[in-house]
């Protein structure tokens, strides 16, 4: 087992920036995780895991499946060098991103396609929620929160590990899935039908955007229906990651 | 027109502790939002208004109905004290925490009733998500997170001035809906029924619990039923908010 107790470790500096910056994340293509419950959900994905990350005086649960993981011991200064939140519980994982081949992405009958949803924490709800709900994929669009900020992570308590989460080109996917015959639904006010009038599907796109704008209006021309949720009440709309488990728990189950 | 420059002034220093204690909050049952978007939902509750917050160099829009709102000028020195974000537009509105009357508690048909949730935003989230499904009330039991901390009015995007939002005795709450004939829905897993064979409701009230342990059992004894929301994929639960979202649309809206 390896010991590091030095913060100027060149290992522990890379940790850090994982943690703190997207380009890190981006240029790597890994990330970190933190605590109890997303480590042993990382665990499940072994070929993700570069490294479990291991404070002093924490203790690896017995039912830990940790054959082959290369472990790291750490003091807790490095610990909390590394650490995202104050309560931090002193174990971490190292991962690899997960990466999805082109070849399967056909395979995706049902996908969710987020345009610019900024807050971290949004897009990580809502990829937990299409996890939840028995979606094929999560699609980021660009302007979106990268799905490997720490937030998001946390956010998505795990779900990451479930289902394809993938950057990619909205518009090729909005015709991706209208070749294969899925309907594509977008979320917008204008030309739009109340979302409850629509079945659910085998096969649809559900395109959520934007906290303040909304979806791109080029990419909702593309769209078969424009759903919107009524408003019973004064509030103006829904936060954007409850919209997204009303919607696709109306399309996705039956 | 009133002018502050000093952070040391009396009202500044109770408009700091408004906004970062709860103590301050609940002696004072004042609270301080903060933006235009929220001041400007503010405004459309007069009586909740204490004084209007401008800093320097903000304009106030010309459709605000300010009509008798007492207006506090301040430097950026004393809006930097009082802002909760970095991002601060500089614009504040030092409210009252509305009063709802004991008597008026029979004329809520549809309560969401939310034991100890302790996330602020999910709190606010909640709030948000009730005012849109045109529920009557959100009422708040022991150990959830304070309905006036900036994190959740922020979240709740101003429907606090929408719908009330009550601390409460859950259990009071539940007899109250009993006696009324109204619907008790709980949440839970243990003897649950899948949430979608309940049939929208004219009376009822739905109780979701804290983001870990769920619904206190005890309430849960006393419903007329327990619901869950069936996963499809692997993750192991939706979040309190997203949840709540979906059961309301489910059950508010017909």
């Amino acid at each position: 087992m390896k010991r590091i107790e030095s913060p100027q470790n060149a290992l522990v500096k890379h940790w850090k920036k994982l943690v703190t910056t997207r380009k890190e994340r981006d240029k790597s293509e890994e990330f970190v995780v933190e605590g109890f419950h997303l480590v042993e959900e990382a665990l499940k994905q072994k070929d993700a895991v570069l490294a479990l990350i291991v404070s002093d005086g924490v203790e690896i649960p017995k039912e830990w499946s940790i054959e082959g993981i290369h472990i790291v011991e750490v003091n807790q200064i490095v610990a909390r060098e590394i650490a995202e939140t104050e309560q931090s519980q002193g174990v971490f994982a190292h991962c690899r991103q997960p990466e999805h081949a082109e070849e399967t992405f056909a395979s995706y009958k049902k996908v969710l396609l987020v345009d610019a949803v900024q807050d971290p924490g949004n897009v990580g709800t809502m990829i937990r929620t299409a996890d939840a709900a028995g979606m094929d994929a999560v699609i980021l669009g660009k302007g979106s929160a990268d799905p490997y900020n720490p937030k998001t992570v946390r956010s998505a308590q795990g779900s990451h590990f479930n289902i394809p989460v993938v950057k990619g080109d909205l518009f090729e996917w909005v015709n991706r899935v209208k070749e294969a015959n899925g309907l594509v639904i977008g979320t917008g006010l204008q030309n739009a039908v109340n979302h409850s009038t629509i079945e659910p599907q085998a096969q649809f796109a559900l395109i959520v955007g934007n906290e303040g704008s909304g979806v791109d209006p080029e990419l909702l021309k593309l769209t078969d229906k424009t759903v919107k949720i009524p408003m019973y009440g004064k509030a103006e709309s829904l936060n954007v990651a409850v919209a997204t488990g009303i919607l696709l728990y109306a399309y996705s189950v039956k």
